[in-house]
């Protein structure tokens, strides 16, 4: 299936949009490529994001910063500031959603939290994604992505494949948070459509991330507390691509059938009859030299050869693309993930297409915006005066 | 803000629920979450899960399965004889969501694909998972989690960090994937709440994740092959927790105001006037002396040392909590984020609580079914006559 052209699920949606860096940013990302109209509210200063985000062509316009907030419109209003923060209530008075990612105090103080709003806006969607929620006694407590990996067991899990705790090279918990956020603000909107009534929704990445670990490893911990916790066919820390004589590969050969058929595949189809390897709990009882079985065979020929040799025998495997490869991957490039963009103000550039298809139509690939440069129009679209719109775009942009 | 009893923001969505594994029943245990009635549709010899998910209490309740399936509906269809084809057919025709992780001929193959439900039920969302979709060169290769955290390029940027290609020790990609795919099945929920249209939705996990990599990773390579790709402040090896005199502490200064106080913290407050240290830029540019900076001086106190004085300045900071020590966190203990329950087939299990809030409120805990024993009450809820539903229950279930 390709993705026709069209307004997309969330369009006529406005999202008023006061996040920075990477968790609100991709939740916005996800509902602008879905349709919505998302209004990125930034400090004078900017979203940290468009300075930090690598090396730019033009001041500001950071590559992360460009990949994270494509097809979104920005204005800079200054919070601090009485008719700043009037105008942001203003703009949260008539949109579908508002999302922050700023701590519920500080939210409250700017006159922006889920009581403030309610009232002038009983529609709204207010989404407030911050590290610990605004109950539990972490709740005033800052926090990045590090801080939420090694607080919600992620590093301790890495200490299990990696001796000691470590992070995931990925600022995964921001990123993961993010989808989770959007996915909240469209329940909470499919709700809105039935009972009219908008609501509070509070995306804290503590409990979202103490989840993910749990579900995958609290294993016998789930009876009590002497455990073992931990899923060991994930940590194992044989479990890993293996290497080719010209690069690395990924099988995993999991069913019987997998397995047996990885074993033809390696000329050694008798082991499918090995007590130690015969069935999916004799190769989980042995994980360990089962891994090492796989690691050594395939190291004796190319990617290629064994991409064929384990497909003719219908095992999952692929190929260890490198970031760069992606790039050029034959499937990637058949389904457009990764386009080339004029962009209006950093000229040529890759950018990426939206990865999911919908058959009724997503909006086609916009720009990312330079800071503010939408302001008069954003503005002018909620009523307010050229003297308003003057004074606002004055001193405290 | 604590979340009321209450139906939920996806009351009276049903969804038909043809997955296993982990990436579909995330999907679905987010919506059940929310309120959405979930029917698990499982072939006779059930969900994989239910066996390789751990040692379980009684057969097929495998602990890993009992978090991923939670508040779920399960009934058994054997989807390769005629009758049960049929009986899930007419379910689909019902029901409001239809999602899969099978590949896509095999879906037509059961007349389970979009083209073939549509016409039935027009306002039907119709959503496949599968690793690579349905155009493109590798659609019909068979997906892992694994697969896809190699060849999107995740097992890449480990080896940046980690000097081979390496898997994270979560079943990652199902587990995000699983967000993304319930996010936009809401958004196309949201769509025909307005529209009255359903529409297919493909969700394939090697776009997804590729996605993910290149907007945290792309860099330089946004502007030509020349490169480098990678954000160096993630990947640097020495980017991970500190160890403490009692165990391991994440810290993270990254604003200038954060940086100086982590500098009078560890009492040498003079570094805030070091030209490698002073600003973003320098701390950023001196990369690995800053993080060997933090490294050492962090090993001369114990963790709650640490805390109490990076907190008094301001800087963001966390214990390195184990996964055990998750059970005991005062924060998620104050939350209730994990919760004894008494489930009906199983005693006492620990629960996970629905991480996210919603002030119109949430649905209460609920168990996780054992194989097909809502069978019955769903066969009647959809019209099936007690001799249908003697025969599906007979040899096909």
């Amino acid at each position: 299936m390709t993705t026709p052209p069209g307004p997309g699920p969330l369009a006529g949606i406005r999202v008023l949009d006061l996040t920075a860096v990477v968790v609100g940013p991709t939740c916005t990302l996800t509902l602008a490529q879905q349709g919505a109209e998302v209004i990125k509210l930034e400090p004078p200063e900017g979203d940290l994001l468009r300075r930090l985000g690598g090396k730019p062509r033009n001041p500001g316009m950071a590559p992360k910063f460009l990949h994270f907030n494509r097809g979104k419109h920005s204005i800079t209003l200054d919070l601090k500031s009485d008719t700043g923060r009037a105008a942001a209530q203003r703009i949260a008075s008539e949109v579908d959603v508002f999302v922050s990612n700023i701590r519920s105090a500080a939210l409250a103080r700017l006159g922006l939290d889920w009581e403030s709003l309610r009232q002038a806006n009983p529609r709204l969607i207010h989404c407030a994604i911050s590290g610990f929620g605004s109950t539990g006694q972490y709740r005033d407590l800052p926090a990045y992505d590090t801080i939420i990996q090694g607080v919600s067991g992620m590093a301790d899990c890495m200490a299990r494949t990696f001796d000691q705790p470590r992070y995931m090279p990925f600022v995964a918990t921001d990123h993961m948070v993010g989808f989770i956020a959007a996915q909240a603000i469209c329940a909470a909107l499919v709700a809105r459509a039935s009972t009219g009534r908008g609501q509070s929704v509070e995306v804290p990445m503590f409990e979202n991330m103490a989840h993910f670990v749990l579900t995958e490893h609290m294993n016998q911990m789930t009876y009590g507390d002497e455990g073992p916790w931990g899923d060991p066919r994930i940590l194992d820390p044989n479990g890993r691509p293996a290497q080719t004589l010209d690069g690395w590969i990924c099988v995993s050969p999991n069913t019987d059938a997998q397995a047996h058929g990885f074993f033809t595949a390696i000329d050694q189809p008798d082991l499918k009859h090995d007590p130690r390897f015969a069935t999916v709990a004799a190769r989980l009882a042995n994980v360990t030299e089962y891994f090492e079985l796989r690691r050594s065979a395939l190291a004796t020929r190319t990617t290629a050869e064994w991409l064929e040799r384990l497909r003719a025998h219908q095992v999952p495997a692929m190929q260890v693309n490198r970031v760069e490869d992606l790039f050029t991957d034959p499937h990637l490039t058949e389904t457009g993930l990764v386009t080339w963009q004029d962009h209006h103000s950093e000229g040529q550039v890759r950018a990426l297409q939206a990865p999911n298809r919908f058959s009724e139509g997503l909006p086609e690939l916009r720009d990312t915006p330079r800071q503010n440069e939408d302001a008069t129009e954003i503005l002018e679209r909620f009523g307010f005066t050229p003297e308003e719109i003057a004074a606002l775009k004055g001193p405290t942009a």
